[in-house]
């Protein structure tokens, strides 16, 4: 279970990445107002801001503090939106219920779901871009970083590889594929973008950044794993969204694969992979455990 | 009527952008396969790549060549297929047809017109903080030029507004607005990202630079009001979609708010707005005169 501290820190990260958020998007009452409006809903809506967390404790795993990586990780939940909205289109996993709200397409209407998906991917770019705490060649670093982590390599490319395998009978090493796309490579960024919010693009550790990758591929994995098992075991009122619904689609997942017993020993041994990778660290990576602990033992 | 000199041009920036695109594009056999195919089909589809010529006339007129504006004249194209992608989409403007061809989502499914369009605008983005013949602050200035002409309060922007415009008496004034968004914006963020690719964001001379942004101002409005003449004078077979399809929806347009003379004679006064922005240039800008000439008497 995941301790104490770590609670603390997510919720601080929350309070940080949704007051910055709040204060940044354009107004409700900024033309034009509706899209404006459903850009603020779908953002605002609570999420549990876990990039945000990864992001800032990346920052403070080497030496920073967790208000360095600030803009980055309201970069990355402005992408995360952005992908929830399409992702729940009537075309995509036409979804009804996100969060345990209505999702953007239904509070509004599709064609404003899709522009504010269009709109919140534009302005990621263009905040990590202003970001004048951030010196040039790390912002370019970071909106290559996003960039690739989002597109066709990446997160789009993972949902497209997810929606072709829709009734398909996937190998384990497919499906990790598929995930190391569609979630995976946001959640490395999430974790790189925090080193470089620190760093920069100069004096680099190189060992200490190959480590934090794979510390962040492991816990992208495991991310993903446990949303697998939540799906089964979870109910609606916890989870946000109607429990079963992968199965009800006949998508592929580790439970599906593995078994549900599978998928659990799985995530332990990611579990324990998020942690020797943090092993060269000192006290300063504690908050990075504590998110690895908490990612595999989340119950939402 | 434009002259030689403009065919030409525009004929040698359109080979130079699509030569660019097809080389950096992904691979159709690259997985997922279907994504990049939709991904080529869209942006390799022949359109007039106004955008990059624009650019590259704006970097002729401070003294530079065409190529130095090629990769952020990409990322305009980039940007200009994603939007022609989602707006074509049933829920948005429902077109089946585009420059004569099925749209994306015929050609391919619904989802993968959206996440073809979502991973272009990744795309944009990456090509030009990546562009490494450009220093870093110019690359800075044009992801932010570039992310604020395509966001809320521009592209994206413009085309919130024609949605909820469609059945709705709007005045002039609201009209210009919409389109000094929807296509306007773009536009403009063309010639000024032309300029910077040659100019950088040290030593611009500010009355120059203003002189452009107004040229750009009165041209982005210009292609508008041929658009809308096109469409009530043209054939399907000359401008790829079908004949009177603005009015058949009810849409705002200049002729149905000026009548189809009104709104010729605000084009030949944008054409000297064009021109008398010029005044203060030589030489130089005759490939921008050009192509102002080019905008309002093109026949597709």
């Amino acid at each position: 279970m995941p301790d104490r501290s770590t609670e603390k820190f997510l919720a601080t990260c929350a309070t940080l990445t949704d007051t910055a958020l709040s204060q940044r998007l354009p107004a409700e009452s900024r033309e034009p107002s509706r899209l404006h409006e459903a850009m603020r809903y779908s953002v605002l809506g609570g999420g549990k801001r876990i990039r945000p967390a990864l992001s800032m404790a990346a920052a403070v795993a080497v030496g920073g503090r967790p208000e360095q990586a600030l803009i980055p990780a309201c970069a990355l939940e402005l992408i995360h939106a952005y992908s929830l909205i399409h992702d729940d289109l009537p075309a995509m996993d036409d979804d009804d219920l996100r969060r345990g709200r209505p999702t953007t397409h239904i509070e509004f209407d599709e064609a404003t779901a899709i522009l504010a998906g269009d709109a919140l991917q534009a302005m990621a770019f263009d905040w990590l871009a202003s970001e004048e705490s951030l010196d040039a060649s790390t912002r370019l670093a970071m909106v290559q970083l996003l960039a690739k982590a989002s597109g066709s390599a990446g997160m789009v490319g993972g949902q497209a590889i997810d929606l072709a395998a829709v009734g398909h009978r996937l190998t384990l090493e497919q499906l990790e594929q598929m995930h190391r796309c569609k979630t995976g490579a946001l959640i490395e960024a999430s974790v790189r973008m925090g080193v470089l919010s620190v760093v920069g693009t100069g004096g680099r550790d190189m060992e200490q950044a190959m480590e934090l990758d794979r510390y962040a591929g492991a816990i992208g994995l495991a991310f993903q794993v446990r949303d697998d098992l939540l799906d089964v075991e979870g109910a609606t009122s916890v989870i946000g969204k109607p429990q079963g619904s992968d199965q009800a689609r006949a998508k592929p997942t580790f439970p599906a694969l593995m078994g549900v017993d599978g998928a659990r020993t799985y995530l332990a041994t990611l579990l324990a992979q998020c942690q020797e990778n943090l092993a060269g660290f000192g006290p300063e990576a504690d908050t990075l455990r504590g998110m690895a602990e908490f990612v595999v033992s989340r119950r939402y």
